[in-house]
């Protein structure tokens, strides 16, 4: 009873603060931030024409360009360059093999030649064969020890401090905030809850299969190496129906993968929110966008402002892009 | 600043509080609630060596018979009858093709006669080819008219109190609450939140495959009459691993499609806890285990009790059976 008195204490408080645009300091006055705050202070204003229940404030967040740097490659690309480096004592045959000869020998042109289906092996090479649990904890070690190539700092540093704050806004305001990203949904989870806040279950993203058996005596839920399903472009409507199983209400994201998501959120009944992170600052980050090999935008610098999306300036519109 | 004062004091007055075996009022006092309220306690008891942190606190709930009536038959296998009588008047064939023939002729024979295979071609036909929201519409309505065969009670209101009070109670203590079905995951979800308190993202089951396409001119994600993933038996691990990414640490089910979520969740390391609702009240439900064609239970029965799992008796260990 006194903890339900205290619950009702603080939902009661939460309906009748203002909006708190204090909650967004890394964010300059601007364009941008107004379009958040009008955004959330609309669905969240109870009795206005644009109120959500909390039930359906549903926010997706793409990961790779939106929430941390995606530059000069994809972390989890990093990651599974080291995994071969790592398991190459295991496989003698890799010295003679690609895609992994080009790995272990630094080539990444070799390693770009091999195209789509060259990566898939060695997904599935590196990323099969384990259990699940085996799979977070080679995770979580490598994201506790890794560094990020150009700066030299932990890849968990290496996220976007005006998102996280984005991302807390959120949820103070009562939303339900998801990421949906197209790296790999085990690779992400051991670590999202203390990075971002945003806690393992709230984590959509491609994935491989995976067998229930016995191992060792043991029941275990075993790695195959075999794509269950990829998490992007017209995969992440795919994604969010399947997990969530609601239509969002506000999406984030910065690059063409993130294209359908937004697309798909905005169309829907009652006011929406889509934004795209728009990698412009060279200066304190990298200057990135059509021609880009990793995080290519293109369509949704076109199409997004017509379609009424907020199109973030990282140099106009970000005090501090790290956090520190 | 408030709201986060206020919402400490929840978190303070939660973790002094002790674990209140009047939160299961419906339960009689005995060996299963005992089980219960010493898990919980023993979980949640702060410096205790058995405590688990609450983002770990994962508890999953079968659904057919754990937390609803499944007798005389599953309630999406009435709802696909139902549905298939629906949509007769567009599929004039059906009157001379099985399983429809039998389906529409009332003669269950017939349609057990059609087996797996006939039951999947009644699925395809009947939960494919609209959009998600389109099927979540048809559901909720559904759900909300159709009234249980023998009771004519909504069926709704067929679920156990009892359980619904284990929910709020696992809830209350810190716990994240997922059903984890063979049914179907988009048949649950629209009303989950309002009759058990499981907001929708929370509801794990079968699906079948969807694609993002756009449907006169608006994004759609749309329904194909292909089958994605059997949540059951050896399913339900693989269900856990992929939707939800932690190992539960409590697992709650009544058939032996269970079997494997209890293995699992029980054989991992720490306190865990695993529990089997037993039908043996034919007086205020129905009996049924090792022979029975809907919820089947014989391993459980066998092996539960060596695995330290709690079978409960809804005859002697629940004062109520149904909400009232």
């Amino acid at each position: 009873m006194v903890r339900t008195l205290a619950a009702m204490t603080v939902l009661a408080l939460a309906s009748v603060l203002p909006t708190a645009a204090q909650d967004l300091p890394s964010w300059n006055d601007g364009a941008a931030k107004k379009s958040i705050v009008d955004f959330v202070t609309a669905v969240t204003t109870q009795g206005g024409s644009d109120f959500v229940e909390p039930a359906d404030r549903i926010a997706v967040f793409d990961n790779d360009g939106t929430l941390w740097s995606e530059q000069p490659m994809y972390v989890q690309l990093a990651f599974v360059l080291d995994r071969v480096k790592a398991l190459a004592p295991e496989h003698p045959e890799w010295k003679d093999t690609e895609p992994f000869k080009s790995v272990l020998a630094g080539d990444m042109k070799g390693v770009a030649a091999a195209g789509m289906k060259g990566l898939v092996e060695i997904v599935a090479a590196t990323h099969s064969g384990m259990t699940s649990d085996e799979f977070s904890r080679i995770a979580t070690d490598w994201i506790a020890s890794a560094k990020h190539p150009t700066t030299g700092k932990p890849y968990t540093s290496m996220i976007y401090q005006p998102m996280r704050e984005l991302v807390s806004y959120l949820k103070d305001n009562g939303f339900k905030v998801f990421i949906v990203s197209g790296g790999g949904i085990e690779f992400m989870r051991p670590w999202t809850e203390r990075v971002y806040s945003i806690p393992a279950e709230n984590v959509v993203g491609s994935s491989i299969k995976t067998k229930y058996e016995m191992r060792d005596g043991k029941p275990a839920v075993v790695r195959l190496p075999e794509i269950d399903f990829i998490d992007d472009e017209a995969g992440k409507p795919v994604g969010i129906a399947k997990f969530i199983g609601k239509r969002p209400i506000a999406a984030f994201g910065n690059s063409d993968g993130d294209f359908q998501m937004l697309e798909w959120t905005t169309a829907g009944d009652g006011r929406r929110f889509g934004l795209i992170v728009h990698h412009d600052d060279g200066e304190r980050e990298v200057a990135y966008d059509r021609d880009s090999h990793f995080g290519k935008l293109a369509k949704g610098l076109d199409e997004g402002p017509k379609r009424g999306w907020t199109i973030v300036s990282m140099k106009n519109d970000w005090k501090q892009v790290f956090p520190e």
